[in-house]
């Protein structure tokens, strides 16, 4: 996984550019817990993910949060590099979530090669609109989805990205995915249980026959 | 106001880009009610708004509205134009508020134009990201909305004090009150003012329907 394979445009870039990307391009390792970029002010450079998950998260005057979107393996970190865009006017944080190995490209470097080329630009417009697209689903879901829902497509979605049955994860922090209290999370996974849909024991939530419920829409 | 008035990159346009603009550019007027776009599918290209009032909301299965932003005179409508953008996915319905004179662009001209023009790319990115900043700002005060009810119960209770529709008081004194910035008690305002809670003049702060949006407790 080079900095090529990120770009499916990469082809159509000039020589120039492509060497210009390459050569700002470092590949590190960054274990889980590191906070990237902590909203306005901060500008480390975009990030491609080679390995590893990242969180983009909001964060309330009293400490509540609320997951935006992740980042997985193939996917661009755009607004660690925030500063490059003048119009964003938000906080946003980006947390490594599972340790990662990743391509750190200079912010200013990557606006430098955009501001001449039609084609990265209008690549990284791409690159937003899909985490606008994912910010709008979460403002759906938020709106319009009773919590019981949203809290199983949660639970479900934790499955798969583990692959596992078997979430090891605290009520206290699916609350901060999720934007709401710990009691709240706490009596609905009892709700759950009581329905046989999950099963709670210390530390962790097993999967039982949630998606029958809950199936995707 | 033409074509140009609206992009502070005209300058750095070619004169081949800047005639394709103009020579699709169409001035229309269109009543208060129209929707102009509804969602995936639709596509009428760009909107240039010179008067009147477009309002972007999304719509739940069970009718259940929410605003998401606003556009007034010198904005650019860019969603009637989401076709372009093959990462937009979600709907969006778009409605003429109130009635308009608006310069059209169709889609397939400036995506066109677009995708030879670094700087049409760059500064449409700068759209985008205007509306993102919009949207994540409204999912802050959906998720801790704490802060417009306490803004609309100082108000209310200002204007009982002075026995008073009309409050004379700067957005500066009541940061103060509530402790927090300027910005941020303007900001709260504009978007009282936006959804005709109160009308803004200078100095003073009229009070509306504030009341019927945030009764007493």
């Amino acid at each position: 996984m080079d900095v090529s394979e990120f770009f499916p445009i990469w082809s159509q870039l000039t020589n120039e550019e492509q060497n210009a990307l390459n050569k700002a391009a470092v590949t590190t390792t960054i274990p889980a817990g590191t906070i990237l970029h902590d909203g306005i002010g901060s500008c480390r450079g975009l990030y491609l993910v080679k390995t590893g998950q990242l969180r983009a998260y909001i964060l309330s005057d009293k400490g509540r949060e609320v997951t935006l979107y992740r980042l997985f393996p193939w996917d661009i970190c755009l607004f660690t590099a925030s500063c490059m865009m003048r119009s964003i006017q938000f906080n946003i944080i980006i947390e490594v979530e599972k340790s990662c190995e990743v391509i750190n490209i200079p912010a200013g470097t990557y606006q430098g090669i955009m501001e001449g080329s039609a084609v990265l630009a209008n690549y990284t417009n791409q690159i937003m609109a899909s985490r606008f697209s994912e910010v709008m689903w979460l403002v759906e879901q938020i709106m319009w989805s009773s919590f019981d829902k949203r809290l199983a497509s949660f639970l479900i979605n934790e499955s798969r990205i583990d692959d596992s049955r078997s979430l090891v994860i605290t009520h206290d922090k699916i609350a901060n995915h999720l934007g709401t209290a710990r009691e709240v999370v706490t009596r609905m996974l009892k709700y759950f249980q009581s329905e046989g849909l999950v099963k709670l024991t210390r530390g962790t939530i097993e999967l039982l026959s949630i998606e029958e419920r809950y199936p995707e829409e």
